[in-house]
């Protein structure tokens, strides 16, 4: 491969588009590989379509070599498959839906599950079938409600996705093991780092399932790691060691006075002054009300949720505990049908007397003692004790998670980090085999109920979490692999430069090397060395003043080295450094 | 590659699908290529996908080859660039047009001259910018009224489409040239048998315009073809030969009873008896009355195209003649709206009286004498003569083409064969350059328009394409660098032969040759051999009954050719057919 800078479609910037936040995205646009479509939506110029193509087959020959069998489904789908499970409603504005010519209903797909479903359905029906691993690398479709930070979010998007067939359990768990491993392979050769975080399922409505998380300081996820026993889990996916049950008896439940005292700081610095309480945040339980809309109901159910007040609640770590229950914020509307909801006075006390379900953060143990709402204008409550004074409807992963918090694990403190997703791996279980009745007929004549697993890699978005995690103040810097050259040969345009860059260059892309060459007429070699930085192809060769002398000066874009070498001794510094 | 049929995700069927009309569609269907999802959307299969991955790599590299540059653009567009140019509208309902969830419009990118054009526009500005090729392999949507035939003519199909922008029209001439010779290259490579015809420009609004038509029984296009001089063109492009203006003087204009000729045949019977005259059909004039509606224009135009009797109006040809006008049929109505056209009894004769606008069949030349309407009903007139009797604003191909008719180029008869149109280059001009205001500045500091072409190769039709032309009652036939594989090896699974198959399989597969084998165990012989049949690879080798005398047979798909060759010179032979 052999690409001429004065020919290739490639106007590099010297400013930040003034829509760019994060690094990817600038770097990326001002280096030419991607050019805004619309909100989410980018166009990929040459070197980017370069780069892209070069994760995809990554991806593709990891996939391959974990017997996966790649296929290829359409983006555009009719809406049928999508409401016998539901998602055509539950997806909500995410949805990108329109209709055909005569009416009917389709959507662009944001995930293939239903699909690969009635796939394996079609094709197969004996248990000596399976099991069976499909993948394929496919546009998709999502209308986020932020698009963001260029090709880190975007609304149309490359994604691998797979899905495993297995008979039962143990099946599930090995494909979901060669799954991981494939994964950690793909990640290795991207050069990208990751974590493996426990993940909660969300949506997709199964069991086991793990994120990998490539860490960021734009990630918009948040998980915990644990620097001893290493643990790691998306924050949603956290689980809060209980401590134990409390035995000793407590003193009888107090109602205080509590006049002027708007947060939980007042309100401890006032009844521990005023009411003789020796009390800390840590020991009120504040009380959260919100509507939960469950799909398919219509009347949203009222639920009150108890963390202890030294904690906000977490309202992802909400949604993920009730999915796919939506919680939504109780407004003033709402408390006025609620009279025995007393705003900011809230205690658990009443509950259960106006049918309220009420579920609490671990750390409400049996016999443990709070100070709370007493369900009146102006006043709290003290000594409310958990299983004498109220009941709660069960315990809810709600509150937020903060660095120090113990390991579920090991019990040490936790660190958090912020990460991208940028694969995630998961055992769905039967829910689509249920859906769509996919049964295997055994041996026994009996059918036996498929288990899925289904598994995502981000592939546009890998491109940009690379660019994240490798980027200079200079610019891009790719892992070879995935680079859009092996080497780019600067020729610096005096008396014979280009002419000896171009010879260079033809005779390394005869060898099988691939070659960026700057062969521009005209253009100062101070502007080519800066775009041979903001390009980021790892290995840099300039044929510039040093000719004079039979040197060319080898540059290492990920140390920075430069080196000067014979000119006779170039090309084989390149093959050597290439292969290394 | 090394496939194995005992995992691989295959079944194939026996039964043509309900559905199914063509020999592709059928046979893609059976063999286990595709799937339908919706009319005209499918799925492709791991054997339909590796053929797809071959189709795209034989045309990729001929792109680059040829000196086009890569990109990528969205298939999710907004309304705003297909504003600019009119096709928001102009497209209709093959258009698929959805909303975001803020309302915004957006479309399904049925061709991206508009992003091309803007990108361009955004990147470059200087004429040494020029010229440029760039193209992308695609999917695109459209909302054919009438999907059909499977894959070819599907409603979200890959396409090549690439695009040139030259300065000037000799650079324009130059890269479609250039384009010419890739796709002759890229459908050599695909095994595909086409005819280059010239071709209307349709809606893309331009100039020279040639499609490339594969001959097929089953296409939906018709074109002609001259035996003696080699021209060809679609049925739309086929220019008629005006004959010699006609000086000799003419009867007067006879206006003549003619009860009871509903149709030309019975007209001409009736004048040549009652009224002792000598003509045939091709001597009356037909005159058809449309409405033209014009993008933009509110009403529609009413106008009359005259042909002569023994022709039918092709309705593909006017509309090809009349765009970007849409002619639609003259209803009922119409005509009470315009008493003076006598439905059944038009002429010439009043119409430029009545203000309406007359085009003509080119062998309606000046001095020409024709039996036509006599604008009352139940009566017609002979010797009306054009320039005479009426004048016609200006000629118009519309008149059906017959076999027969006379070359434009050398006067001999042409041929009339029908065919798939799988690639169509086309000298677009300026229309979307001036739309999007794409200048480069010149040497002298002034403003260059830029000229275009655009291009299209239908990548997942030339798969269709390929089977339509190279099947047989057996099943799939494919050119070697098309195949899913190179060789099919068939163990017959009796005694060791399914692992003999198998070591002959991972033999060459560890050569580079692309091996599928069929390794099923309790799978009939019978059944293997129909199979392989059906699946189409080239070479196949079948390693069954002749083992114990150590001999394998090896057969060619294309030939039929069977020869028994000893079981320690399978591979080589293999390897040598693979090779030939």
């Amino acid at each position: 491969m052999l690409l001429r800078m004065s020919t290739l479609f490639l106007r590099t910037l010297r400013e930040d588009p003034a829509d760019a936040e994060v690094p990817s995205h600038k770097l990326l646009v001002r280096a030419g590989y991607i050019r805004r479509v619309a909100p989410g939506v980018y166009s990929w110029l040459p070197l980017g379509k370069i780069v892209m193509e070069n994760v995809t087959r990554v991806v593709r020959e990891e996939m391959n070599a974990m017997g996966g069998q790649e296929v290829l489904f359409p983006a555009l789908l009719p809406r049928e498959y999508y409401e016998a499970t539901g998602r055509w409603a539950e997806y909500g504005d995410t949805l990108f839906r329109l209709k055909d010519r005569k009416g009917a209903d389709y959507l662009l797909g944001p995930t293939h599950e239903e699909m690969f479903t009635d796939m394996v359905k079609g094709e197969y029906s004996s248990y000596k079938d399976y099991p069976v691993t499909l993948y394929q690398i496919q546009t998709k479709y999502r209308d986020e409600a932020r698009p963001r930070a260029g090709i880190l979010r975007g609304r149309e998007f490359v994604m691998k996705d797979s899905y495993s067939f297995d008979l039962d359990d143990d099946g599930l768990k090995r494909s979901y093991e060669q799954h991981r491993e494939a994964y950690i392979k793909i990640f290795d050769r991207l050069g990208i780092e990751y974590k493996i975080c426990f993940a909660m399922s969300g949506a997709m409505g199964g069991s086991a399932s793990e994120e990998f998380l490539a860490p960021a300081p734009n990630g918009e996820d948040t998980f915990v790691a644990c620097r001893v026993c290493g643990y790691a889990a998306n924050a949603e996916a956290v689980v809060t060691p209980a401590p134990p049950a409390v035995t000793a008896t407590q003193p009888p439940l107090r109602v205080l006075d509590t006049p002027d005292t708007p947060t939980i700081e007042s309100l401890v610095a006032y009844v521990n002054e005023h009411h003789g309480l020796d009390v800390t945040a840590a020991d009120t339980l504040k009380n959260v009300v919100v509507k939960v809309r469950t799909p398919g109901v219509k009347e949203p159910e009222t639920l009150v949720v108890g963390v202890p007040g030294d904690r906000e609640v977490d309202f992802k770590r909400l949604e993920a505990s009730l999915s796919p229950g939506v919680p939504e914020i109780f407004e003033a509307a709402d408390f006025e049908r609620h009279p025995g909801l007393v705003r900011g006075y809230i205690g658990p006390q009443v509950l259960k007397e106006l049918g309220i379900r009420y579920l609490v953060d671990p750390r409400v143990v049996a016999g443990s003692s709070w100070v709370t709402g007493a369900n009146e204008p102006g006043r709290h409550a003290a000594h409310v004790v958990a299983g004498r004074d109220f009941e709660a409807d069960g315990t809810i992963e709600a509150a937020e998670v903060r660095a120090g918090d113990s390991c579920p694990q090991c019990g040490n403190p936790l660190a958090i980090d912020r990460g991208i997703e940028i694969g995630h791996i998961f055992q769905l279980g039967r829910k689509y085999a249920d859906a769509a009745g996919l049964d295997a007929l055994g041996p026994d004549g009996k059918p036996i109920r498929v288990t899925m697993g289904s598994y995502g890699v981000g592939v546009s978005r890998a491109v940009a979490v690379i660019v994240e995690q490798r980027h200079d103040e200079l610019g891009l810097v790719w892992p070879r692999e995935i680079a859009p050259a092996d080497v780019h040969i600067v020729g610096t345009g005096k008396d014979n430069q280009i002419e000896v860059a171009l010879g260079l260059a033809e005779e390394l892309a005869a060898k099988g090397v691939r070659v960026l060459v700057d062969d521009r007429p005209g253009v100062s070699p101070g502007v080519k060395f800066k775009d041979a930085e903001l390009l980021g192809v790892p290995t840099i060769l300039i044929v510039g003043r040093g000719l004079a002398q039979g040197v060319a000066e080898l540059r290492d874009r990920v140390t920075g080295d430069k080196q000067e070498v014979p000119l006779a001794e170039a090309a084989g510094r390149v093959l050597a450094a290439v292969s290394s």
